[in-house]
């Protein structure tokens, strides 16, 4: 195999001297220099992201972080009562419920709000446009339209007027946050049942506004979600409660 | 059950009004006010870090981020392969590699310092004798020293002096990186072969240091990796490498 | 919660003396009397297989265990390179590239025929005509046909025949392995292009056959698959290939 | 790299007319003539198993298969409630659990055997002494006796007579099976506590006798396992309890 650039990556590699990432040196231009929040911004998008841009992904992180007993935590935290020697093992479990039924719209809104962006000039009209076009699309195909309601924020997710007004101050708010607005009100008028935008909707809006492509936008949903993990986990080891439920619900589920 | 006390979290929650974490509001006190990095030492710690914390909690994130076409980057890009509808498999089998040969020295080195710190009162004095025993007893059971010696970096891991520096600039050189260094000396006088503080012995330390008991230290490792793992992906979603991996190894590997 | 049945298993159970499974004793009724594939079929199924049920099922199960190093093998040795401590975790990365590009296909050719079976009345001419039309959809539609061709078996997929043969000796040929049958000539007459069952495809159909619902039928590939992934684990214990496999690529990727 | 032995396998491959494992050609030569679990051990063992060695490894998959609603039951099915598109992401999630504190005992127990059976010379007496002297160490070291005791079964595991009775009818008793018997009699004699030999303790010893080294038996555990968890997400998807039982934690949780 003569043509070895299909074994090539551009985010990093090291030396016996230094560490490169995206041809950055990690300890003397990186380290001390960049928060992690660049430093991942660099690492998936090959650029350094200005203070407005890391700002709007630091809130968007933090917006994803945690959620309480949820399904994931509740995996993660039973399989450290398994298997308390792999951490990494109960961190892995807790991300794979991390899905369609909950991560997916971050996706889905970042998918959706890209294909109905490319058909605009980005003025607020066309946005207007494209968004009633893809609501009554989505209607007349009896799917969902990603992004809005919320089982618990059923009037409004806490979430998102502040990764609003965050973006408006900063300057960052771009072409998907606008549109999703403008998705909500064309529903809300379309069904006369106006629905909240949801924090993983505008989440991935955010995202793309921020230019990463929608295949890898719940990538950093699972970010954020790890560091919820791990801070359930540490109070698992500290205060469990995997083995107390696994015990009540084996005795309630015996007949 | 009437006493619930056991199927509680303090981490957070949600009501249909706010999302809470550890007692903060979500979208007034926390989105837009701290970075990524501050609401995971908050999610798992419990507190706000100081500013010189952070900053020395984000050159270990940095830190550990990436170095390139690792077994555990392989791992989750050949998972993309055959299952790319499903990124977080993809991130799950790239952390179920980071156990004891590579991550496992940053939470063996935090445990390690730990125990022997806990036999002194922090004088410089009392660290140079708690290094010396606590190397001279590993070694008289023919263990290893966690933390020193790397295969690549043999001289000196760039890492290590970084955040050393760091740590000193902003005053957060607490007891276990002291005594890491301590351990590098007294190891080298035991047996003539100096060796290297590792980039993941020194995150140990950091981690330790920054007051997080050793057994979820290996949690911000996980952390840290996940955000190069999700790069690799968003990598091979644009320039694929895990089927051309497996064709060559399958061609090679037919007799 | 005063109604509890959402709590329950009809799986199985334990009290201080004896183990439960689907309402036999595990101790005297099942062990030395049923083999593990009569056990998993009992278990996922329900019922107890006849003998030449089990006859199919060992088949499809054994015609699904291996394929030599491929993507998920190689995901879970290098996984157990970085993790020898958690031969769980191993498995677990080889089963998250078990997704749709591999055995998806079992699934997708189950759901497939199940649905168009829906449709017939079994006879030859019903299910002639079902194919034709489920194959005239899918060619209009633009999406493939799944459960047919195959990279490496291009003429003909060895599993494929050895399948059929098992269940007209046994008597175990249902709708869905006909109907497959009737799908491929149906595709070679629609494209003038005759592409072979795979065994992926085949294995779909018999499970289908065997009375397992479409959305299951992974499931079986998956404990196929168990099987291989152990093999290959006891392999890199014995002779471990990933670490020299990361060299390699490292260094080959490295510019 | 021009000894390229380092990338072979000796379980199999396939070329566009065959597929071979263990040499064996997988149509004609062991689809329809080998059960599962005899695969199984062909493909870990590198043999094709006597009758007698099948029925014991089939008494001991279909022993460890399911214990109803487990820690890593409820694992797998939460994950299926956030990610219903990755049946194989909740089948991983459920093996991630079965670490030390479930599963681990098979292989402690097969490697406390194995290193006690080398020092005899298979005779009662030598057995019987070598059990004295294991138990022995092991309370002097402050150490559990691995496979004895369980926290449901606290008078006998009704698994473990069975077994025995299998490998005695059949002629597969060996070496480790008795042993472990011995060191149950010994750790009775040296404490005044009788414990019984538990299911995972004589699956160990019966997975040793069957020729398998210490560090895989944990494999056969987690096929077995598989199987069950396989049954337990299709229970969750026709009935299914992972929502319901998260949303009475967070009910529940929330002050």
């Amino acid at each position: 195999m003569s043509d070895e650039t299909w074994l090539r990556t551009s985010i990093g590699g090291s030396t016996a001297d230094a560490i490169t990432i995206r041809g950055r040196d990690l300890a003397t231009e990186l380290m001390g220099q960049v928060s992690f929040t660049e430093l991942a911004f660099l690492l998936v998008g090959g650029r350094v992201p200005t203070p407005a841009q890391t700002r709007l992904l630091d809130a968007v992180l933090v917006s994803l972080a945690d959620h309480g007993l949820t399904p994931t935590v509740l995996a993660a935290r039973l399989t450290y009562t398994g298997a308390p020697e792999s951490l990494q093992g109960a961190v892995a479990a807790g991300l794979l419920g991390a899905g369609s039924v909950f991560l997916g719209v971050v996706e889905d809104t970042a998918a959706f709000l890209c294909e109905l962006g490319e058909r605009t000039d980005g003025s607020e009209a066309a946005l207007r446009r494209a968004a009633e076009e893809g609501v009554r699309a989505r209607i007349a195909d009896g799917r969902r339209v990603p992004g809005l309601g919320h089982p618990v924020h059923k009037l409004e997710d806490p979430r998102t007027p502040r990764i609003y007004a965050i973006a408006e101050e900063d300057g960052t708010l771009g072409v998907n946050m606008r549109l999703l607005r403008a998705v909500a009100a064309a529903h809300a008028d379309a069904t006369g049942k106006p629905l909240p935008v949801n924090g993983a909707g505008v989440a991935g809006a955010a995202l793309a506004d921020l230019g990463f492509p929608p295949a890898i936008v719940r990538g950093f949903a699972l970010l954020a979600r790890t560091a919820g993990l791990v801070a359930h986990l540490a109070e698992e080891q500290a205060s469990p409660l995997g083995m107390a439920l696994y015990r009540e619900v084996d005795r309630r589920a015996s007949p």
